[in-house]
């Protein structure tokens, strides 16, 4: 890796813009507009019109599915799983599986993300895409089950993709029990239970629609959230996706087991699901991130569409022009990411010690003229295209929205055979 | 003019997409897949990759205030007038809204759009920025008052402007009598008059918040449909922007009076008035079409965000994903748009004898991998940054997202100057 200076550009830095230059080594930051000793840029970045964020952090997603971005669309949910996603799922082997994940990395790259949480379905084929396209990841193998078995194939496979991505130090891993209604209460035990031998975080789809809710109720007299707990999965640090229909007292429980809820503002919508009690989440203290959810249920994994869904929707549903503004937005989108992602520190910040992992945007584009309040523009008026270079552990993965190592096109192919089998 | 063709592309027509070759002579469709007798084009576009939609329309906006994108957000709605907008707008000079109106015309044609519907606040600018930019528009002199005074001056100026107009054959204009608040039933009832002696058609902001609604209750014991009809404003055909507050017998009126409705959903969530009851107003018959309303209150005039939120957030808010699907959000977005706008049978459809007002997007885009479903990636997917082309009235305005004729630059320059005053 070499040297890079990001000069004289516009930066976010603790929720701030301001003109910065900017010092990568290696894979960090070295420094901001103090030169490290015996630096020489191998690569020099003007900042003239141009702001430097960090890149977003997409905290629940499903890469494999990308093919799938429009397989089944306007149709009631039983449908949408069991006639469109389910045939064309089954029929995917793992080699689709690797060229969906590497289409979904082309676009969460193109959009400014740097780094994503996903669940999987095909062991080996989110790690491997990761390593090519540079990005960083951190992966669960979905798990689905109802009884107590610690040489269950699915935890097994979880693990050995462990080991896989060991040696490559932007992959960490998570276990991902997949949600109450396919991990029966001794199945989600085991789990946590692995998940705290092995020192491992729980990323699971929770409280997601009013029928997971309602027949948790009558088998199991409780919550999603209270059954999660009672099968330990809050022991560990966990992720809850969507957190929908949640009542209350599952804030508090949220709240009190540090529980991080990644909203999917698109999802939730396109399946009419509803509206995520966001606002009251954040009130009660809790860590809430962002995620575009995977393709088949949004459609797109762009974090600026997703930021602009968040940032809006709550002031239509809470009747309120105050509530989750640009700055809170942005935040959510960066920092709140690494923090669930149990990567507080390393990445979702523009910080000296930090991973150098970010996104550098035009601002010569009609989104973000002028430039009175370039932190609103962001979260408002950008769309994702004014992205044009983007950094990862110090890497330039994409310049002038043309890749460095990845054949766009061949992916593009690879992706079109795949709903065409 | 010249004759085009664009030769093998996938197309829009008649809510389908397929392959078609298009054929424009001077200012019109001249033909599909049939070559019109003497053809000699003088630029030919390669179709390959390439998705040709009918220009998008955008129903209600206010281009002038494209520089105040972001001087007030996240803030109470009496703020966000009197502390952000209004200051200044009050400093603007008609050369600041000629500016304006071209930055808002920039970032709507980069985005496809080719037609918009325009109230604005300063005599001549847009019709000036217009018929530089190429654009079709509708435009109005936003008109408030109080006594029935036909030689009330903003009358005055509204019709002048329309002179001025006269030449251009892209533009027309109606009458755009500001909002309930803002025009006493007498000088409501005046311009209903004036319009129906000149033929011309009413542009209205209609029932947006609830203070609207409950102050007239208050002072006129109706609701603000009522309160219009009264004044015989859909005596003539009607534009009613926004429509957020409407009761069911109001939709009835809209529907008897055959009042086109625009919904505006970024701007009604974003100032806090919530979501118009569109797929009731849909369902009654009425003619819906789709706005951005202007800058400062979505921030963008992208009509690509405008789609998708239109598409997601009633199925939020109905609990249910069987509702405004992406073929109806693309006919709201084009064909409704040209209804509303007196324009049925001149733009908003790909078809012969219509203006050659076009959008053509490629298809080589992570958004749109893969091809399977063509429709739903506009309405789902799609950013806007796939607008690659934009032709409207037969002239390519821009083509590779570059400019023919316009000084972009400059632009962004004048349009930055306007907020550091």
């Amino acid at each position: 890796m070499a040297d890079i200076l990001i000069k004289d550009a516009d930066a976010l830095i603790d929720g701030k813009i301001g003109k910065h230059s900017i010092y990568i080594r290696d894979d960090k930051i070295s420094g901001i507009d103090t030169e490290p000793k015996d630096f020489k840029p191998d690569t020099v970045i003007d900042g003239a019109d141009r702001l430097v964020i960090p890149g977003l952090i997409n905290a629940h997603t499903h890469s494999y599915m990308a093919p799938l971005r429009n397989i089944a669309d306007d149709m009631p949910f039983m449908d949408w799983l069991l006639k469109g996603v389910n045939p064309v799922e089954d029929k995917m082997t793992p080699e689709d599986a690797y060229w969906g994940a590497m289409l979904a990395m082309v676009e969460m790259i193109m959009c400014g993300t740097t780094t994503f949480n996903d669940m999987q379905m095909h062991i080996h084929q989110t790690t491997r895409a990761a390593k090519e396209s540079g990005m960083r990841a951190v992966i669960s193998r979905g798990l689905v089950g109802s009884d107590y078995d610690k040489n269950d194939v699915r935890i097994r496979e979880a693990l050995e993709e462990m080991e896989d991505g060991k040696e490559c130090d932007r992959l960490s891993f998570m276990l991902g029990p997949h949600a109450p209604y396919s991990c029966g209460p001794d199945y989600l035990r085991c789990v946590a239970d692995i998940a705290k031998e092995k020192g491992l975080g729980l990323h699971i789809h929770l409280a997601e629609s009013v029928t997971e809710v309602e027949n948790l109720r009558k088998e199991h007299n409780c919550t999603a959230i209270e059954y999660a707990q009672k099968a330990g999965c809050f022991e560990v640090p966990c992720i809850a996706a969507h957190c929908v229909q949640v009542t209350d007292q599952d804030i508090e429980i949220l709240k009190n087991r540090n529980v991080s809820v990644v909203t999917n503002p698109a999802s939730n919508m396109k399946l009419g699901n509803g509206f995520a009690p966001v606002p009251k989440m954040i009130e009660a203290g809790i860590n809430v991130a962002l995620g575009t959810d995977g393709a088949a249920s949004n459609n797109s994994l762009n974090m600026f569409h997703e930021m602009s869904l968040l940032a809006l929707i709550h002031k239509g549903v809470g009747k309120t022009p105050v509530c989750i503004g640009a700055e809170e937005t942005l935040r959510i989108a960066t920092e709140n990411g690494a923090k669930a992602l149990g990567l507080e520190g390393v990445t979702g910040k523009i910080a000296k010690g930090y991973k150098a992992d970010l996104a550098i945007l035009r601002l010569d584009t009609p989104s973000m003229v002028p430039r009175n309040n370039v932190l609103s523009s962001l979260t408002y008026s950008a769309n994702g295209s004014e992205v044009d270079t983007v950094i990862i552990d110090g890497d330039i993965v994409m310049e002038g929205r043309e890749f460095k190592s990845l054949d766009v096109e061949k992916i593009y192919a690879e992706a079109e055979k795949i709903v065409k089998k």
